[in-house]
């Protein structure tokens, strides 16, 4: 860490950050300006200090981190702090690998809204070799007016469905409250718990991303079984709070973390895109963290004549899955309808993403 | 809403967007354009009808909300959906009414770090009249390994200073999880039960704005005393969000409802903001709803030298209150240090807040 | 074009509108709402037509314009108005067609800065079979105290450049002012007549796409020998600001343009990303227009530790072309040479590139 | 300038940086950090090196500057270098001083349509003792086939008015081009040209803060008489870019800047807000520089309904003046019509903003 003094510090102002920075059991080191500026340079194990433990101090102009502020997930270190681990986390879900030498898709609607809608998709993801199902039971809306999911009886359909096709399902705990259903009366568990007695990949929605406490409890409920966890990003989001958010969960016990990109906030004609696909976050997350990459290019872009597109952009520049809305019949779709992409479609990407990822791995 | 169908759609598309109009109950009418474009008018209550429930259908080309997605608190209409109701709900607080005549400010550390540490404040903000404390005892930290906040002991430090001090007090409930204690067990009842049970005015933070489910468990738990609620607007939230998350609460069962306009995201420049000040979302709330309008200054900005001048800004643009961040000694903070203004920084707030209120009140 | 009264409309609100509806020639429809409220639909060619011609008139409450606001360019209607033109236009341009069935890769240093320099890049990008050169002569730089490009100096090296070796040349017109040599005095003509007379492809910068007298002035000269024009998106222009901006160029008499796509502002850290790489863009103006489609890695994200996998990414969405910073020796490079990349890297990224152009042709 | 070692950097590598630093006639200072990672401070005037000059280096990972990058315009310096100049710039034009203790308030019409619409303006401002009047002649605009202002005509009737009404008159030179005139014909001179020659205050709009060598033949044209330049600050331009912007046009012979704040490019909803107002940019303008600052509430936010709101915020957080757009039937407008305060809103904001003014001063 970096410490710039104003320059009108006085004396007694660099003293007050030397004893802060002994206070940590943390070294420094002076260089004397020539304007009569100083700048201080903080040595040892930073990752639990904040800029502001400094920056917040008189006669200090600026503060800046130059080590990373998560550790556990970073790229350069295992957990044990001494080995280097190069690769990417490998975390296996069924007969999938994400994190792999292979591309995962995972594919299905946004949410479940019936047994035969669900099990239509179901057979036709399968059949295209798709390993693992997306569908939500509990669905965040942004108006309290709309279909808020079937719930417990929506996963209920899901587990019909894993039986019956082989799946593996990923689904979103959208919180710690009780699911109100239908008739007015809550749910006996909460919907973590619901959803983590049931998922194979726990999904956190990018709502919550920021969620600490929830994130901490479901880190704790999972720490055990390991149940790999899908966090999405926040649509305004720095990749550095994204990263913390996967650090939070890792460092509360559950290593089994894959990190989902989807569309960020700019400045976007909703006639056009709904969000912004951010393609350059994928190098950027491969080289600071060794968690997988999953791309979303449903809600990255937020139409499905888009969604192809943005789709094998993400293989292309080197996303290790994809997790892609598709609905039998689209305009029935009760959420989401208009970025669901049909059967059809769906293969084409298919064939198509397999196409580039090999394409790539025989130039590379 | 209007319904825009796509140069090419067939007789059928249309057939298929009149059906899904009457299954809701509402009417429409037909514009033929000359170059073969028709334009749906569609007629009646459409508060529960999102766009996509059309837009999803084949041969739309585009749907556009007229109605607002909100009613309950939209300035026109009474909760019976008659009477309009044109004045700002005054919401009572001891002896504070936000959003009555007077300006309301409410100031506080941002966390409760010790007993004299939050008395200290207490002592100066009452002797300013301050009405109303802020204070968090659950903090939501970017990172896993920052001070999380006193939890419960915070809370009883408040309870001690509202007893002392006469203050009422608003704090964050930041979740439905149970905090963890320095010595790694968790507290027996979750943030929200504890903060509810606890606080004048329940603050819901940014980064919960979208949690809906937390939103509805919140409004049921608060429905029969209809404790105040300060929803804060999320970093990236639009303004039609920040309204529909103020409408879950007032919809299960709160009325109590005032909105806080904090810093957004747009492009700024880290060394001179830390977030962006939305002032022009002023006139368009107190336009759009008639809940009261809080403005945080201190999260507007993130640098104690700019909370001045947004503040005076946000009274000038008309909002109902200010919550602003103070430290006796805001070196020494434990969060948010940077953005803390003194004690004497925040009498000259005051002063020059009520002096442009009352200014404004005699030009008005 | 719809107009949304709103419902406190006068009947003579309307009337004011009814009358500049036809004093443009158009014709109307009024859908009369159930709730006093009337939507009144505006028929005819509404190309010249602003929203705010109705928007700024009393009693409205909204406009939405259906039809779109640029035609030359729009991919349905051929210059007639017509016949439909659904093929992109292609523009050659020496031996390369952009716009064509081959991907076309313009590559060279941001600016010229010598002989060697220049040739260095020349030569290695000519045996890779670039067929086109990027070189900066004038340069738009942030600080006045920043090498400012060699100027018509550089323009004659660009010159025997391509002489020697074959290449066509694509450089930027800076605008219209003369530039300021070493010594101080200022050279014979303005940029924008030296670059018209020397470039095989006139490059608008991002910074002057909304220099609308500029790009009209342009148009003209240009308008003989057609010279295409490469017209950068800016860096917070909406889409369609930017056909609109395009739509200039092809109404004052050059049709030859095609659209550079680059990172937009969004809220981006500059330690991972400078720009955000909008990829979502592509398949959108690949639908709304004719024109050729080029994207440029390098000014997407900052850092040429990013470009391959952003330019791999704009080839996967279906880009016409890539715009790449190339340097001998970037870490010498005068401007920007932090997202230039190296000779090997180059090398790899054709060779990537063109394998995933070849991968989707095959499966498409 | 801080450089920041990368933990793979060799011995090589920072012997070139070094190099690099001496290169320059600067000093430096290692910092040997206990993990192998090196930073070495750079000492003397930086304000002519980009921090890229050492970035594109290898071994490097990060270069911070800690000086400012501009500084003639900083608050810190006269021009000389040594003499501090703590004052804001005041700049006279006529009678009114920007930069003064007084607010001055510049109002007109977005644009010049005809002698009876400028008249009746001018004589409602006059009348209201604003001492500036606004209007553009030359129109930039997003579509080429909206109008595009009367041109040299336009000037002459601003010229009238100045003489009949004493209004000193700040109007827009939209670039270097010769406008074309609705005969198809263009005029004699370029707009800079025409505009330098007639205007009391040279306005440079947002599209062209970042015209670099317009600023520059600008500031060179201007140089003798000093005619004051109001530079407007680009939507999505960051404020050292904006400073820079200003820089460039004294270094290039005219200190009489003043800086105008007008709306930046965030997410809002086009219904509420076109652009969002940066409010909290007001203080860090006044503390960064000695310009004077004006603020643009009727391009802030886009809409009349919000103007009065905005423009009162601008005056509490210390703007030095306003630039406000007022039409004496903004529904007949020709452009920005929506925007456009009447007469009665404009003696409205007049009346509160010099109470707003005064109440500062009196509790100041």
């Amino acid at each position: 860490m970096i410490i710039h003094m104003s320059r009108n510090a006085e004396p007694a102002h660099e003293q007050a950050v030397f004893k802060r920075i002994e206070a940590k059991g943390l070294k420094y080191e002076v260089i004397h300006g020539t304007t009569g500026t100083d700048v201080i340079g903080v040595l040892g194990d930073l990752s639990g200090v904040e800029e502001s433990y400094f920056s917040e101090l008189d006669g200090v102009e600026k503060v800046i981190r130059i080590s990373k502020s998560y550790k556990l997930i970073a790229r350069q270190y295992a957990k044990d702090g001494q080995v280097r681990d190069k690769e990417t986390r490998a975390i296996r879900v069924g007969d999938a690998t994400i994190g792999g030498s292979e591309l995962t898709v995972m594919a299905g609607p946004c949410s479940v809204e019936s047994r035969e809608q669900a099990r239509a998709v179901a057979r036709y993801a399968r059949g295209m070799g798709v390993p693992i199902m997306r569908g939500g039971a509990y669905k965040p809306r942004t108006s309290p007016y709309s279909f808020q999911g079937m719930g417990a009886e929506g996963l209920a359909i899901l587990g019909e469905i894993r039986e019956e096709f082989g799946l593996k399902i990923v689904t979103e705990a959208t919180g710690q409250h009780r699911h109100v259903k239908p008739d007015g009366t809550q749910e006996d568990r909460t919907v973590l718990e619901n959803v983590v007695a049931f998922a194979d990949i726990v999904q956190v929605g990018a709502r919550n991303m920021k969620s600490y406490g929830f994130l901490q409890e479901l880190a704790m409920l999972t720490s055990e079984e390991q149940t790999p966890v899908m966090l999405k990003r926040g649509e305004s989001s720095t990749l550095e709070d994204f990263l913390l958010a996967a650090e939070y969960i890792v460092a509360n016990g559950n290593p089994n973390v894959m990190l989902c990109l989807r569309g960020i906030r700019a400045f976007e004609e909703s006639k056009f895109q709904r969000y912004t696909a951010d393609i350059g976050a994928i190098p950027v997350l491969k080289r600071e963290t060794h968690l997988p990459v999953i791309f979303d290019p449903s809600h990255s872009t937020g139409y499905r004549r888009n969604v192809e597109a943005v789709a094998l952009a993400a293989v292309a520049a080197g996303a290790d899955g994809l997790l892609i809305e598709t609905h039998g019949d689209p305009t029935r779709a009760l959420c989401d309808g208009e970025q669901c992409v049909t059967e059809s479609q769906l293969r084409a990407i298919l064939r198509k993403a397999n196409a580039l990822r090999e394409a790539l791995r025989q130039t590379g």
